[in-house]
């Protein structure tokens, strides 16, 4: 049962959004990519996420993967729409049409991934990877690698994996102890054991390239003496084409409490001390390479957030409006459908508001590295790039703490019916739960959003993004009455910044306080989206009165059930040493 | 692996803590039950539940129920664990020595309940209902069925299982339609299907009484239809024991994302029209019945979330300690164990400190009940019920959801190890998703308070304890801070009270205000409970410094991290109709 339907008319509104408020609507040398172009892309999208990716889901989760004799097989269906999906060019939507992609600008490709994550999250974990190992490929790469790799993996011929953490090597990447010994030929060889690599091994292309982190010999200790490898599952001949096994094996898949269909892959490189990589990018700097992926990976969690949570909400409306239960407190009459009945309207707007805050997020940031690739003024990159480094930690962090909230308040909905596993819904919970976790948990990225955009640039991307949001309300309509809370919690924000830049950097409540920090920001952001929409849906309102209208309470809905909220996190801000401080943790 | 130990010095702390509030401690009649006769008790259930009960959760986890030819299967060991568990008297603590019982009072009940609770919830879910099932009997039951059903189930030899829900009866009960025909003999014919029966059918006891809700012929729509009957699996002949089959069947049972150990069943009631079933009570006074048992399952809930939150304390403590990652931002030095970092602190901290307010409520609201039954003054006794009645739809809601957030935050802590399902934390999540819904959901406990709890007294039991808080700050140590915070927020949920109280029954913003402002009141109950833990802590440092300090940390923490949301939720409170009025679900 596909129940998945690509809210075309949301997601075109938000791209409209993310334009205008990126300043690319005005940008030369995008203007083939226009709205028709947009709608075309999303409908022919859809029809595929909703036709082909939904209906494998609960495959997926059902069936899992299956790990025998070190392969790994995917769950039915999953090869065959591996191939549609390469087929039709969805896999280098974004990625140079010069290797075989399309080339179209990430604030389209955007939607179409959220599609694909509301759809089967599990099944298209495969596809961030491609788009970060491209990145990566297309900034480090020689011109040699790009030829090697580019066109198959932009074709999904073969597929990319990471391969990073280790068993004692995990948020502390600089601890990983695989070894990469230099041979003779400008080659390395590759050995160590390597975790928790998604699409470590499958049986959906014809190679897979490992990208692996590994220290050669002299290598300085700690994150400074890492270097980035590609390792082939099947060594490359001269045609091009995988040839030989190369030494590495998959020990093993993790048996997870979510994304059952994606294979959570160990990896043993080198076993037999044979085992080819090639260095990619300068030795010693490859996490520099890896974070080029990171940041990719990082904004795809966040519309991980979003995907799920849409994919809950559309769960969650059409049970509530098919559910007869109990009358109507509020407006008398007969039985309802507990769509009615005002407690599951709140359960249902907090959904829809936080997906709605967050895409309009997760739009603007896409929309934001278009305008930073087509500007021709350093100086206009650097503060786009400095706005985008800004919102990664934010979007990742709080869009993927959201979506296990509202998994749960999916879950809420439905009711016992919920705890059911046919039913569907317990699926987003458990698939949710690793988003928080991966890429770089919820603390890591408080503390890169703190320390790293922060107070290293003494506050200034947060201060110019403050100042545009108040910038923004001066604009607002006559009849939108959102302005004057924004500001002042814009305002409150601003006055966090005081705090981080004055604390040193070892201050226990800068530490502790990185996620309140960082919650209250996400809401600042999100309710920003929202009143910017609102503003759109009020002078729009006569061309459909109750789209608009309902968009407008989804507003009025996050300024009163969530913006309240904002402040709270910030007294703790500036309280987060209390407890933490004194309290000891003892066996 | 066992990895409950009973918090045996927690637990004592917070028992002396609710004799001392619930003014039981100066109560008599109740001697005997002195700090050492607690300590027996309390060290033996401790034993039981590490030893016998903790380390078959995973079993059942992984195992399940099994279903066959109408038959329930219990996992591995689960028999041999009932027998024991009944052999050793915990079954009827609490209840009757008359019948079989143990005749404890309730507050020492309450943190054994907690023991089993945390070691094995899926396990244990018969124990409420032997509680709750029993009590009805005492209330309503005539001698003839007090004689031949107490002593069974008191001492474990059948068990109780609660038939309410049907496909389209599920919160709203006044929707059912199993019938019950009355025969010559008195006995009823019971006619119908229900769902979601806990341990509805099983392979651990040699009869299953199940009470169940029915309509009789001519009776009124609604909830004022619904009778009360109890339906032996096995007719019982007159020596009292269990005969030939009833006309009763098992038919499935749900395959959940979590409590896989704990069988929830479908019945078909009188397939053939000989289905016996005797009335309990009086005809279409059956919800009345009913919830004596629902009260006491609402409150097995809450304890549910403190139990299943200190399991995830333990296991996340522990590892937070032992595993090393990174380096300490705020006191330097080389590699740490996780707990030391900031944020991970924090984690453990909002976890441990959830759990010692909500244990402390549980523990008082299990006093109160004691009181209730040992006063001579009628008009205390009502004062008492109220406060306990008031108290119940706020701990059951608050810490069951509660339970999922410190279920999410113990899985994070653990990192992507917490997603792996052998490491047994995943497991903590999927069986907390339950608590909030069974025995009423969330929003069924809002509307309990506000509308029967809060605005039919005209607040007055809430204003008593909002009261009683301010009494309890004017009595607190020189050192302990907590007293205008706690002052300041009962004040404001003292304004909220106005608004309740002048409010119209079908206002909207009451309606959909419901679930923000028991999320205060919850708040507000723990940080009174931790307030005055910190009080204990303070005037007793120095006899264990360091556990005292870290119990003030405690309420540091909540303060600063926690109580700053009451706010947030009572301005949410006031404008709850926002966005909710507006907005329009469509299809």
């Amino acid at each position: 049962m596909s129940v998945y339907q690509a809210p075309l008319r949301d997601m075109q509104l938000l791209v409209e959004q993310a334009l205008h408020k990126s300043g690319l609507a005005n940008c030369s040398g995008l203007e083939e990519f226009d709205s028709d172009l947009v709608s075309a892309v999303l409908e022919e999208a859809g029809k595929f996420a909703s036709g082909e990716l939904a209906p494998l889901n609960t495959v997926g989760d059902a069936e899992g993967c299956r790990f025998e004799n070190g392969r790994v097989t995917t769950p039915p269906g999953w090869k065959d729409a591996y191939r549609q999906f390469c087929e039709a060019g969805w896999m280098g939507l974004a990625l140079p049409a010069e290797y075989g992609g399309q080339s179209l600008p990430k604030f389209i490709a955007q939607p179409v991934n959220e599609m694909w994550l509301s759809a089967n999250l599990a099944f298209v974990m495969f596809h961030a990877l491609a788009q970060g190992g491209s990145e990566i490929l297309l900034h480090f790469g020689t011109d040699e690698q790009k030829q090697r790799y580019l066109e198959p993996i932009i074709t999904g011929r073969w597929t990319v994996a990471m391969a990073l953490t280790e068993p004692g090597a995990g948020s502390d990447l600089g601890a990983l102890t695989t070894k990469a010994i230099p041979g003779r030929d400008g080659s390395y060889l590759i050995k160590g054991q390597k975790i928790y690599i998604t699409y470590g091994d499958h049986d959906m292309a014809e190679n897979i390239v490992h990208l692996v982190l590994a220290r050669t010999p002299d290598a300085p200790a700690g994150s400074r003496g890492i270097s980035l490898f590609a390792v082939p599952k099947f060594r490359i001949g001269n045609d091009g084409r995988p040839g030989e096994s190369n030494d590495l094996v998959c020990t093993g898949i993790e048996h997870k409490t979510g994304l059952h269909g994606s294979p959570t892959c160990s990896i043993s490189y080198g076993d037999n001390d044979n085992c080819y990589g090639e260095l990619i990018g300068h030795e010693n700097r490859g996490l520099e390479a890896m974070f080029v992926l990171m940041n990719e990976a990082r904004l795809s969690c966040g519309m991980q957030g979003v995907g799920l949570g849409e994919a809950g909400f559309q769960r969650a409306q059409a049970y509530a409006l098919e559910r007869i239960q109990g009358t109507d407190a509020v407006n008398g009459g007969g039985r309802t459908a507990i769509a009615h009945h005002p407690d599951v309207a709140r359960m249902l707007l907090s959904i829809r508001s936080e997906v709605m805050g967050l895409r309009g997020l997760g739009y603007l940031i896409a929309a934001l590295i278009d305008k930073a690739e087509h500007t021709d003024h350093a100086d206009e990159r650097k503060t786009l790039q400095a706005r985008i480094a800004l919102l990664t930690p934010v979007f990742k962090a709080y869009a993927t703490e959201k979506a296990n909230l509202m998994a749960g308040t999916t879950i809420q909905v439905f009711g016992g019916m919920g705890f059911v596993e046919e039913t569907g819904v317990a699926q987003l919970m458990r698939d949710a739960r690793i988003t928080t976790i991966y890429e770089g948990t919820t603390g890591i990225q408080a503390r890169d959003l703190v320390f790293r955009k922060i107070k290293a640039d003494g506050g200034e991307a947060l201060l110019h993004l403050l100042a545009e949001i108040d910038q923004d309300t001066e604009q607002f309509h006559a009849d939108n009455p959102f302005g004057p809370h924004l500001r002042q919690n814009a305002s409150a924000v601003r006055q966090a910044v005081e705090i981080i830049n004055s604390a040193a950097n070892h201050s226990l409540a800068l530490n502790a306080g990185g996620v309140p920090f960082l919650e209250a920001l996400g809401k600042l952001c999100c309710a920003w989206q929202l009143a910017c929409t609102a503003n759109t849906a009020i002078k729009r309102e006569h061309e459909n009165p109750q789209y608009y209208r309902n968009l407008r309470a989804l507003a009025d809905y996050y300024f009163a059930f969530t913006v309240p909220h904002i402040a709270a996190h910030l007294t703790t801000f500036r309280h987060a040493d209390r407890g933490v401080a004194e309290y000891r943790f003892e066996p």
